[in-house]
């Protein structure tokens, strides 16, 4: 009989060194997978198939079933937090998340105070997931980091570069912080009751800390990431986090002691040299380049291969370097699975 | 009466460190001037544009003279290159450049003979354009980087990560090469002839390196500029080139070392110890946010005296992290350049 104390992502996540390597991929309940499609297709539409728990512990386990990872992550959306504030946003097919942008006068006037209430389905997921999931299974919760959620209600969709934020930040810095904290307190809110329903860790999604300047980057993506960091640790102390700054290059060198976060995500274009310095100070999560789970084949062994070199003697959780995309072929999970846990210590 | 040798972004890129900086701006000729906007409806579509030297001589000139920019760069586009391969390359407004996607089989068909016969209106650009620039400014031919422009050839637009260049590569690994090698020579022959025009120096942008792994940065984009730099270092030697890899983050490190260039281009994304240790090696270009050129006033000044402390005592090209944007205030250059120019050295 196993218990949680055999959970290999919650060895990682205290700084052991656990080898093979603790495996899960970042979308790993997504639309690569035959099953989610036809779970999504009997939803109305993509939210509500995050705010029906019979549907998101479905999709949640599914990727758990077929291929064992050693963590699940709560099928979920980063926007839940926006929609929870009425900013009406929906998911159009082919088109990316839309909601109404927000203009700075109108910050203000965000009502944070149904968080709970609205987001309650979530928590009853991960509730049943945390009663569903084999003991050995780490089962992950997660948010938008506030500079990322921020972004999308700027703008009211996805752009390139964000630039419609990062100009608001410019021009009204105080209404763009004033927003930033209202991220920041109700995320950390999200997170300790995603904690409290079961969640064993969770993850922070900084999806777009990449176009940032350094100054901003610490303003903006480190600060709000840190505050909710020390309140995890301070109101549910023991409880590990995972900091994901995607495509912060250089300033992901001093990410851990600038936010505090457990452990470091790396994305596909950390060079080894700086991922294995960030690794001295503790656990690190990545970064296969996902597009190998397309190509397959000796493409995504030898990126296997390369990624256990770098990273395989410390504490590290492998993973994509992003989500894993729809034209990703579930063979090539089981190959990639194989690889990794049939890997010898070198 | 001012001479060649008066040229000062020509000292800093002999390693030289001029204060106040030199400055010019990456799409200094560009839609955010009404002069352009009028020049540009006067042409048939973009790339008439670009191939119609009286027109290209016109909007190259329009910021000299309206701002006095220490360098001017011709006016023209990293796709002319496919373009002159018969990929039918166009500019549709709103949309971004389009060209016919390549496949793998196809790549051996391309044939790169008409090359300087396409581009013979560009050339006659550079020519009239030395004849008719002030004397102290210099003139800055430029072209994509392979691999940049190679990402374009494949998805036939722009992407958000360029996946399907990526997906390419990792699938088709000979045929991309030899794309590269096509590009890499055609490059280097159409940068040769434009330095034999009159080019001072040239510019080389990678607008795509940073969506690439370690492994794949090396291959695809820091050996074909390391190739192109060294034809020029021995077919046209004393040519200095700028390097411009951008979102390479903690790979920029290196990147004088590895390919050759004598200046290197920093994003605005760029921390600042990682910019001044770049700075030791040699020049740098950049590295203002082309979004501060919007907001204006105080978040302007911040920025460039920003930049100047971080790079003012070496070898600095003035310059913003990445193009002017459409957006930008005209009034704002303005200031930037009486900032840039007033500067007191600290």
């Amino acid at each position: 009989m196993t218990k949680s104390g055999d959970r290999k992502v919650m060895k990682v996540l205290a700084g052991e060194t656990v080898f093979p390597p603790p495996i899960w991929l970042m979308r790993q309940a997504g639309r690569y997978l035959p099953e989610y499609r036809q779970t999504r297709a009997s939803a109305k539409g993509f939210l509500d198939l995050c705010y029906t728990p019979d549907l998101a512990v479905e999709v949640t386990l599914q990727p758990i079933r077929r291929f064992g990872f050693d963590a699940a992550i709560l099928f979920s959306d980063i926007l839940v937090i926006p929609d929870a504030l009425d900013r009406n946003v929906r998911f159009v097919e082919g088109e990316g998340p839309l909601m109404d942008p927000i203009s700075p006068d109108k910050i203000a006037d965000l009502d944070g105070s149904r968080l709970h209430e609205h987001l309650s389905p979530v928590y009853e997921t991960v509730r049943r997931l945390r009663a569903e999931l084999p003991e050995e299974t780490t089962l992950l919760g997660f948010c938008g980091a506030p500079w990322t959620v921020a972004t999308y209600m700027i703008a009211g969709h996805g752009t390139p570069d964000q630039a419609p934020a990062r100009l608001f930040a410019m021009r009204h810095p105080e209404a763009f912080e004033k927003l930033l904290v209202m991220l920041t307190d109700l995320s950390a809110d999200y997170l300790i009751a995603q904690i409290d329903a079961g969640a064993d860790a969770v993850q922070i999604f900084d999806s777009w800390a990449g176009v940032l300047s350094e100054t901003d980057f610490a303003r903006y993506s480190v600060e709000p990431v840190k505050r909710i960091v020390a309140r995890i640790n301070r109101e549910r102390p023991g409880v590990p986090v995972i900091g994901f700054a995607k495509g912060a290059g250089a300033l992901l060198q001093n990410y851990r002691s600038a936010t505090g976060v457990n452990c470091v995500g790396l994305d596909w274009t950390v060079p080894a040299a700086l991922a294995q310095d960030i690794q001295k100070g503790g656990a690190v999560q990545g970064n296969l380049d996902p597009l190998r789970m397309v190509a397959g084949g000796a493409a995504l062994d030898q990126g296997v291969d390369a990624v256990l070199e770098t990273l395989g003697q410390g504490p590290l959780i492998f993973n994509l370097g992003h989500g894993i995309t729809p034209q990703a072929d579930p063979e090539n999970v089981t190959r990639l699975i194989e690889r990794v846990r049939g890997a010898a210590q070198s």
